[in-house]
């Protein structure tokens, strides 16, 4: 049986696969145009999940299970893929780590004002004066609370923060102080010394922070995106903080990526922006293909439950 | 009764501490220069500790208790102190949150590439490749296992890494995994992705890093002085990043501080240095002050335990 990926692990990744399934014909591509050809005799792909379309799952007539080693599948032709009932698994469950700490160093970058430190030392300026905070009893609101979110929770709690979430239910989970709802998110706003919306791309949460949301905000708030950039149309959050409505945003994510050369939020003094790498620390292909390595044996022996089947009805 | 401050607190603490006590004479100046003919009629000094001399003891005839508002008192005139019998307190105790939320905030920066980020955002550069780790399962060895190693274990723990401490006795301790004497430090400095220096200044420690510290910890690993710049000569220091021995040094603390303009480790691309504030976030003074107030309660009622009491033969 033959399976394609449509991007290049490094070779000691590749290596450690092939020697773990001796019997399975590997092919590794750098891109999925490279992947084509191959892929039309292929049981099975392993993906990213920002580069099949229709045109591929069409073409694809051996395919029977797409590995997505990302969390997001909003990009994937899922109505093809139903049509012809092919698997789909994903990686979730492996962001948190990542991201978790991603979060923790961020608010730690803006309360200890690392970024002012840093540029001191380029001028060699002894300045014990600039400003510094702790996170011990500041407040944290975590829009959204699913596993990633929870993870957060955890740490903040470990510096004892006061913790808040938003869920779709607004059950309350373990290490949340409290727990709210979307539609009455602005109660926890207000509380807020730092937002982290880790929310995904939704038809209910494209757009979702309006205006209001920030006005919400006290003026030393920081919001942090490290979701999907449509949350927030980027006018509003650069007239946000050039209405100095909070005090920074750290971004991660954004409508278009790459972020365009000459986008304005490049050169905000009060904006940090970083390329979508919130999760992709080196821990994060190892474990991904752990995931794959696992379902492969589920597939071959057709024994056993794949972990994280995506639905391909309802899109996660 | 007199109480001369050798510092200004701000307004509204200064207002908080007088309306505390409407019975005592309160004087708050800038400097120990300024305060020195209030302090020979004063009972109470209030100082950082580092600006006291043997004649101050002397002039101040009146003098029964001397309040540091800091941990260090090696620059206190202690025998001239313990001579006349007067009562120090300090501000241990209030120096571990800000610290060990200082010391993650380093781990993620490094481990996160957190600089290297910051100057790509200057110069619009849109790169996913940067190296990234994480914290979760790194090794990290705290030299000091007192109040603030502990704290800072505490959220290494929370970050699920290895942890590794060092103290006199080498018992073991709540939240580390290991614990050696500082005899048999190179045990774990081997395995160290993070090595904290927190030790003070005494006889024991200073230049108590010597090269082959440094050619024992992996080319990789990290280290990080908050404790006192003298338990390392900043030459063999230099000489290790040099010879990469370990990756990156984080300095709070110097031989001489501030440190001098033409110090050669400002411009060392492996080093990062800050202005000895590990400690000093906006929360410090009030923290400081609050045990200075139930302190003079104690003072004044000649009832109660003071907190902190120094014993001014043994230094601590």
């Amino acid at each position: 049986m033959k399976v394609v990926f449509t991007f290049e692990p490094p070779a000691e990744m590749r290596k450690e696969i092939r020697s773990s399934f001796p019997y399975v014909e590997f092919h590794f591509f750098q891109n999925v145009d490279l992947a084509e050809t191959e892929m039309e005799s292929s049981e099975v792909i392993v993906t990213y999940g920002e580069d099949l379309t229709d045109e591929h799952i069409e073409r694809a007539v051996q395919l029977k299970w797409i590995m997505v080693t990302s969390a997001g599948i909003e990009r994937m032709p899922l109505k093809a893929i139903k049509e012809k009932n092919i698997l789909v698994t994903n990686a979730r469950g492996i962001h948190k780590t990542p991201m978790a700490e991603f979060t923790i160093g961020l608010l730690l970058d803006h309360a200890r004002n690392f970024q002012l430190q840093w540029k001191n030392q380029q001028q060699r300026i002894w300045d014990k004066t600039i400003p510094q905070a702790e996170l011990n009893n500041q407040s944290i609101v975590i829009v959204g609370a699913g596993a990633i979110g929870q993870e957060i929770a955890r740490l903040a709690k470990a510096f004892r923060m006061n913790v808040f979430g938003i869920n779709s239910s607004g059950t309350i989970k373990e290490n949340f102080d409290e727990m709210y709802s979307l539609e009455n998110i602005s109660t926890p706003l207000e509380k807020a010394d730092y937002v982290v919306s880790i929310l995904p791309s939704t038809e209910q949460t494209v757009q979702f922070y309006q205006m209001n949301h920030f006005e919400k905000m006290k003026n030393t708030a920081v919001f942090i995106n490290l979701g999907r950039g449509d949350v927030v149309k980027e006018e509003i959050l650069i007239e946000a903080l050039n209405n100095k409505e909070i005090a920074h945003a750290y971004l991660d994510v954004f409508q278009t990526e790459p972020l365009p050369k000459n986008h304005p939020l490049w050169g905000m003094e009060n904006v940090t922006i970083t390329p979508h790498i919130s999760s992709t620390t080196k821990n994060y292909l190892p474990r991904a293909l752990d995931i794959f390595q696992k379902n492969l044996h589920t597939y071959i022996n057709n024994k056993g439950q794949f972990i994280n089947v995506i639905d391909s009805e309802r899109g996660y």
